[in-house]
């Protein structure tokens, strides 16, 4: 298997970041998040060179939903990067790590009354999604005396080629304001007080493998741009959302590179604003781009069952890794204590809860297994543990962040008594 | 919409329990789980009533991974129920209600070392997977000094009609060992020194709308049963697991009643243990039918936008309700504090998650919607708060039961506090 280069075989264990992930797993007890401080910087830069060769005014805000470990985080921060919020939580943890409230914007299209007043206080910019939100956001602003900063979010109708449930830049999708309608919701902000448009806010959805649909969408973007110039609003940033995937199938998927994706939007996005006249930040939100690869999730199979097809059962379920379970996602699989040894047989790796789809891959040629082998889950750095759970009432899992040769807990496991921490008693049952 | 009992309406508002979800809403904030003490006893009490109005000895272990608070477990512990457990945090959740270990089942297709050592430490009953699990068991058991009592999973190969994750008793689901190798297991078992054969154990799925799988079920059992009498092997429990499912769809499905149920699989099970001259215990576990419809989710609406249709944008989305999003599961949706209003329009009832499939109801007719209102979505007692995420780094809500007129908080909201509560700095961030 063609492995990234943080990830390496040595004496016939999985390494990440130089460190023996049999150590780690030891050391740390499975099931086990381990991700490469290193393997982030350097993704992150390898992406904001492609972008500032072709353009110095890019700002990359980090789609904080992919991973929201303070962590990460603090890493992004040290880079330089803002995030693309979605949650009070969100903000919390951009603020704990110090990016500063300019380089974040408050997406959604469900703020609470309660997210719209944070924006106002911390005067974080906002990507409004509909004329209701509007109405409702400088209301806000009025009653705490501010203006705020503002983008519409618009759904440019651009059929991505992805996951139909990440999919968001359909017109079908739930998010942004149709293209039909958002002039008229900028000269509705033009006239709300306590409103100031400035920027212009896409998304065409996530885990895209192909470029061509970025150029499609910079190009909806620069149209509009010409129109709200047109009725004055001169736009100040364009941001043209994420979504780059990153390549799963590590022997078949072909991935653009950063290069590739730079090279598709910004000749559009140069000549666009060359023909306007103007010179915007360029604003992208990568996620999974910036993190995907740069954790394996270790798991230890439990026992080894043959039975229509041969099972390793291993201690890590969709409870931590929804992805297979929910979106049929792909992730590699490595026996990491036999990593070098030649594949002999087909196994299906199945986690410990109680479905049928808790199988984290299926039908793979590996090493014969046998209980008390480690199994590293590949790219889960992206929408692994940030969307895991308690079901079937497990702890979760600890996540350990290795960098330069040192190895650190980065959240603890949880254990049996977190299960019940914020349980109370109704006085009846006591 | 035909209502339950538990569920009505007075003066436009819907009650639960009759209390008013408006009211609870404001006391107790969005998104907000209410159920309701008394249906889950009502529904544990017909479902027992029409089993033993044909047998007397039946025993109903919960199906605990269909809501893991600690107060649903005490209700039914005090109504005699055991449990059907997955997990060491299940086993630990049904100690504090007071279950005793001879009436839980440890149940699972990848129990670690660590759960077969609990399993033998509590004396809590195995339904053991495999062949390589049963080695692993006598082995710890032989190591504790124990002998412990266990059944078979056995995998039937039906076909019961279900959605394809939760369908357990297919042919090539993961779980149990296959019908034409299990009387080998069985043999192995009494071979083995520290295992003792004591039962069968079966499931063939989830949410199933009929009742002939569960016959035909019996009738594998029954056979099995006869097969493991000649081996010497007298099951003293047949366990024919959960399943029955529940009319999610209020206006249409036709969910077969817990006498439907018994009427089907009773006279099997009844002919067969007659002919084979046996009274072992028989067991069921019941999740679905005894929690799901018990609780509603309140959320409220924070915006309405019309683009290619209408969304009422909620503040609860899956990150606490994943039915919808992963299965395509429906759940009916009531305007909570326009109840008696007649519905005008279709709406999408969308969450705040960044996810284009963050809808928790695709076109419903309801009445006209604003910012405010307040939304129940129906039948979320089980796999409900158990699947929940803090996805978008979104604090879990609040679970609040009601009983008798009584209302108590029986797990608080989290807050964003509790977002990084297991977070830890690595050294070098510092």
């Amino acid at each position: 298997m063609i492995l990234p280069p943080h990830l390496t075989v040595e004496g016939g264990h999985l390494l990440i970041g130089g460190q023996d992930t049999v150590d780690l797993a030891q050391r740390f007890g499975t099931p086990l998040y381990v991700m490469d401080e290193d393997r982030i910087r350097e993704n992150f830069q390898r992406l904001e060179s492609a972008l500032t060769a072709h353009y110095p005014n890019v700002r990359i805000l980090y789609a904080a939903k992919a991973n929201g470990n303070l962590a990460v985080f603090r890493i992004l921060a040290s880079l330089g990067a803002g995030a693309d919020v979605f949650s009070a939580g969100e903000v919390a943890l951009a603020h704990a790590a110090g990016m500063r409230p300019e380089s974040l914007l408050f997406n959604g299209s469900s703020k609470s009354p309660a997210d719209l007043a944070l924006a106002l206080e911390k005067g974080v910019r906002v990507s409004v999604d509909s004329l209701d939100e509007l109405r409702q956001l400088d209301a806000a602003a009025a009653e705490a005396g501010k203006t705020v900063e503002i983008a519409f979010r618009v759904n440019p109708a651009i059929d991505a080629p992805t996951h139909p449930k990440i999919a968001t830049g359909l017109a079908t999708s739930k998010f942004g304001i149709p293209a039909g309608q958002i002039l008229e919701a900028y000269g509705a902000a033009l006239a709300a007080e306590h409103v100031n448009p400035v920027g212009i806010h896409c998304h065409i959805g996530s885990q895209i493998l192909a470029v061509e649909p970025f150029a499609r969408e910079v190009e909806v973007l620069v149209r509009l741009a010409s129109d709200l110039i047109d009725i004055g609003v001169v736009p100040s940033f364009i941001d043209i959302g994420g979504g780059l995937g990153i390549p799963y199938r590590r022997e078949t998927d072909r991935a653009p590179t950063p290069e590739d994706y730079a090279g598709a939007v910004m000749p559009v996005f140069l000549k666009g604003i060359s023909d306007l006249g103007i010179e915007p930040e360029l604003w992208v939100e990568p996620g999974r781009w910036l993190v995907g690869d740069s954790a394996i999730l270790l798991t230890r199979v439990n026992s080894v069952k043959t039975a229509h097809k041969t099972f390793a059962n291993v201690d890590a379920g969709f409870n931590l890794l929804i992805r297979p379970a929910m979106y049929d996602a792909y992730h590699e699989v490595v026996a990491a204590n036999k990593a070098g040894v030649p594949p002999v047989q087909e196994y299906s790796v199945a986690g410990p809860i109680c479905e049928t789809g808790d199988i984290l891959a299926r039908d793979r040629m590996l090493p014969e297994l046998k209980a008390g082998d480690l199994i590293a889950v590949l790219d889960t750095g992206a929408y692994g543990f940030a969307m895991s759970s308690q079901y079937n009432s497990r702890p979760r899992c600890a996540e350990v962040l290795v960098a330069g040769g040192r190895a650190a807990v980065m959240r603890r496991a949880e254990t049996i008594d977190d299960l019940t921490a914020t349980t109370l008693t109704p006085p009846w049952q006591e």
